[in-house]
């Protein structure tokens, strides 16, 4: 067996990297993969899309927002410091860098085809100043619309589309046909050419998301690097930076130039850290001043707290977990101390406008997914639900890309009706959950007690899962939590492409299955998740070399092993005739001859399977 | 907190065990318990049930069948024979003791409340001996039908339902009618009174299973002993002893003698084993001697591979993985080797006679599961799935208590019809599924991958889960495995209860999500299925005693805790009046104001929940 990452031909130049296995018996099996071409030591990834952007010819280069010390939010500096914290006005925040030319107009572009609504606030100045190190940040030209929903809404195909649907394998107009329709997104900021584009989409594949990110007591910027790169290494789509912690700026620049997959944040905990961590002192022009920063830097989608009403608040009041969500809490902190309508919900389209002009995509953030069972499904969730709905429609009228974040802690009995819910209020978006957990007793597996409820969801609809690591409500994950939640929630994602029947989601099992009778130990350690676990527990109990040809293992033994049996029997039958008859059914395939239904039956109406003609796996025999 | 092990009165001096956790805020709550008593060194467990038995007077002692060094299957002593194996009829196999006095009739007891069928053969002589050791061995008197069922359907109800009663928190005329209809079981050899009564039905908790047992390649008395007390410590319900290697017969006792919850075995294992592996020399003379051994040990529930028919085998051939059942794929290789029906199938009612009088129950094997998803739902799984129902309604007839077992590998959209179908062919017996596996790509993880489909199909109805650890297909569990597997499975059924809404079964979840909100670490960890490592996990990032009091943990950090701005602001809006409106609805039990349904939907009809009175864990708050 050999594994080696291959660039196969997407068309128009596109080159798409697939990861080839190639097994004992000459069989060959590609798979998709996350992990990005090889590092370069001491350099950044290369930025594959910066020729896509350029030849669009509809971005230009902007003087870049300046960075100030403020943006990594370092307590100690700011401690220090005779005020707490400093309004946008103070040069600590803009710097002192030039204002905006005449190159770039003030206005954010109108998206091209849908109207500003009429209660878009009139765009502010953006700030400007010095290019970030020597690399050019872009922005949407004056007029154009540079999102991928605007690009698709016209009709256009973009490379980024031909990328997805190789990966996917399905058709390029397929793709586009689901991004125009807002039942999926491609998050691909301008500003991050080192991405390799993906789709997050109900017929699509299930992805996975990893967070990672540092916190007040652990940080460290290259260990957060190591946790990106090692999570994209076992399948993570996409990485969010969640740090909250010391050198936030600096941290999310080396995550971004490392990533080869999108990368999301929660800008909201940049703000808060630029006032001190009070919740009260939040307004606007931070906030503002904080997503453009992101825009600029190259984050792909935002999760915006924007659906957290002052008037949800109260709701929460009985709850036996209160609000959960960070951002959540935030908000509603905000509303109760002001008392006025989060920030966020009023200046929504000026947000919009943005992101728009970066092709930032919003991950509506559901600021009060239930915390615990008894939580779930409660009037404060599906209050802010319908929220998400509403902005869903504005977002999508200024031509942002939208998905929407679902819970959270839901028992497996209530799955079903999230998954339908927000798909009737959120227009089809796709659907971002967090597991969720069934179960609230089992601190130290909640990888496990979420798993379990990702692949329910996943199956029923829910286009991209974000993992939760052992260490959920204990502590920040290290990287072996990090590599112990994506291996259960790729195991989530994939139990529902099969279960959704996706075309092709199936071979790999198959093959390993295939591997897995035939004693082919090394072929079935190597199409597993993690062939280094599977060698590992295979080797504890039967080190020895020749245990890898063996026909069978320690679980069984010589004599029990009824795979072995199987196999006597297969031989015996061929050899004195007594076999099956060659007429009978051919397993899986054929019909029943018991007086049984065969039909599978399940919750109504799983997520339709992807309608490509092509698959995103194939089994190559040699000689055919 | 404390945690202790209390006995609480379930009537007619029926003692029955729970572990009270004592919480830091004065709370109590009380769990099920599998532990057992305390152990005493060097010492088996006490009888607790030989009084219930004895005082029922419908069993007497029998002079045992003397146990030859056969028994244990010792490869070494079978190869130095002469011959590679002996006819029962020698005296390795029997013994030289004594033959059956007229103490005890020949006949099998003739079930009370259902004729023999016609087809039943004339029952034989079963072998009598020594006593094994200073253990009497019972067996039920002539004419005396003394299993659960029999008595369920008289009317009794015995102190086994008594026990199981309080430990599920229902009715005891609730338990005796769902074992008389045959929709639960208690397993409960007269020969086991070392065993806490526990229940298997769909209307009950979902109970987990616990395989332990040795293999050719690894094997230790001592160490299967030890993982069945680390299993039941974790909550096993039951466990199976599936040794197949040396010391078959000697671990076994040591086992069933340790084992404070019901013990499961394959006999075929053992059987198979005196014939030297060789399935083709395997006789039902054989085989009834080693359950007859097994019955006089005090196994409380057998495996019997009755339904692979020889017309099912060729159904196989053209499967990914063939048969993956041992015993499956033994029963097979017999029918082909003779060309005759399945011997097991043949002598199915004699077998049941044997099983009656010591009250062993039936799990009736599915010899044809599916070993990948490839294979699932197909023509030979239900084929035979058709005949374990024909089974079912044959074992009943003799008062034998029966389970069903179900797959094994099957995507999740396959998983409610595997269900429905068992329901439907088996009388509503309760189903026993391993797993189901819902992916075959992540060998070193499949008791995540099972677990998934354990949750599900629990929530659908299965009585209970044989647990997978993570070194299924891969070797022989050491006791790590067994404690993973163990809480995956924990937390499937848990998340099955859950679903199921089994009165009682969120008070755990409430109590430590209470628990978690109020920044009570000790207790949330003491409420945890696994407390040492939840208090493990903490402590790696904030290993300070004043974290354990700490309003927040590493996750988030002080200044990002949404516990802690939920509390701030509920503080907030009890002193300013800026609170919610005490006349809102209070949460998860009120109507919803936003346009939605909240109605909870799922797959169609989930298993009925226990419309028992009590429940079976109940907060108490001191000074109401």
């Amino acid at each position: 067996m050999t594994r080696k990452r291959l660039l196969v031909d997407g068309g128009a130049g596109v080159k798409v990297p697939v990861v080839e296995v190639a097994l004992s018996n000459g069989e060959t099996l590609r798979l998709y993969d996350t992990a990005g071409p090889e590092r370069e030591p001491g350099r950044d990834l290369p930025p594959m899309r910066a020729g896509w952007i350029a030849e669009r010819g509809d971005v230009e280069p902007v003087s870049a927002r300046p960075v100030a010390a403020r943006d990594d939010g370092r307590a100690a500096a700011r401690l220090s410091a005779p005020r707490a914290h400093q309004t946008p006005d103070d040069p600590g925040i803009r710097g002192t860098g030039p204002r905006e030319t005449a190159q770039t107009p003030a206005t954010a572009p109108t998206p091209a085809t849908a109207p500003t609504p009429d209660t878009a606030p009139t765009p502010a100045t953006e700030p400007m100043g010095a290019v970030v190190g020597a690399r050019p940040v872009w922005r949407a030209r004056a007029g154009a619309a540079v999102t991928q929903l605007a690009y698709a809404r016209r009709g256009e195909i973009t490379n980024e589309m031909r990328f997805v649907a190789t990966r996917e394998g399905v058709d390029p107009d397929f793709v586009r046909s689901e991004v125009a329709a807002g039942r999926a997104i491609i998050p691909a900021n301008v500003n991050h050419p080192e991405s390799e584009p993906m789709i997050i989409g109900r017929r699509f594949l299930v992805k996975v998301n990893a967070n990672i990110g540092n916190s007040a007591v652990r940080a460290s910027i290259d260990e957060e690097v190591e946790k990106l790169t090692w999570a994209t290494r076992w399948g993570a789509d996409t990485v969010m930076d969640l740090s909250t912690g010391p050198d936030i700026h600096t941290t999310r620049e080396r995550v971004i130039r490392n990533s080869p997959v999108p990368v999301g944040t929660v800008p909201l905990y940049q703000a808060l850290e630029k006032v001190d961590g009070r919740p009260a002192e939040l307004t606007w022009a931070i906030y503002r001043d904080t997503i453009i920063e992101q825009c600029q830097q190259g984050v792909d989608y935002f999760t915006v707290h924007a659906g957290v009403r002052a008037a949800h608040v109260g709701l929460t009041a009985r709850r036996v977990t209160g609000i959960v969500s960070r951002g959540g809490s935030i908000m509603a902190a905000w509303c109760r101390a002001h008392g006025q309508e989060n920030f966020l919900y009023t200046h929504f389209d000026e947000l919009c406008q943005i992101m728009a002009a970066y092709d930032v995509s919003f991950s509506l953030g559901d600021g009060l997914r239930p915390g615990s069972v008894a939580d779930a499904n409660d009037e404060a969730q599906f209050a802010e639900l319908a929220t998400l709905g509403e902005l869903t429609t504005r977002a999508r009228a200024h031509g942002v890309q939208v998905m929407v974040e679902g819970p959270g802690h839901v028992p497996l009995d209530r799955i079903q009706h999230n998954v339908e819910l927000q798909a009737r209020l959120c227009d089809d978006a796709p659907f971002y959950t967090l597991g969720p957990l069934t179960t609230d007793i089992a601190p130290g597996y909640d990888h496990i007690t979420s798993a379990i409820g990702a692949a329910m969801i996943g199956w029923l609809g829910t286009a991209m899962l974000c993992y939760v690591t052992p260490k959920e409500h204990l502590g920040l994950p290290d990287r072996d939590d990090v590599k112990e939640g994506m291996i259960a929630y790729k195991i989530a994602a994939h139990a529902a492409d099969l279960a959704k029947g996706h075309p092709g989601a199936r071979d790999r099992d198959d093959a390993l299955s295939r591997a897995r009778f035939d004693f082919r130990w090394e072929d079935q350690f190597e199409l597993s998740l993690d062939p280094d676990r599977a060698r590992e527990l295979h080797d504890r109990s039967l080190p020895a070399p020749a245990a890898k040809t063996a026909h069978f293992c320690s679980m069984c033994g010589p004599r029990f092993c009824s795979m072995k049996i199987s196999h006597d029997l297969r031989d015996l039958a061929s050899v004195d005739g007594t076999g099956p008859d060659p007429s009978a059914p051919a397993g899986p395939a054929a019909g029943p001859s018991v007086p049984v239904d065969l039909a599978t039956t399940g919750p109504s109406a799983p997520a339709n399977a992807a309608p490509g003609p092509s698959v995103p796996v194939e089994i190559t025999t040699p000689g055919r």
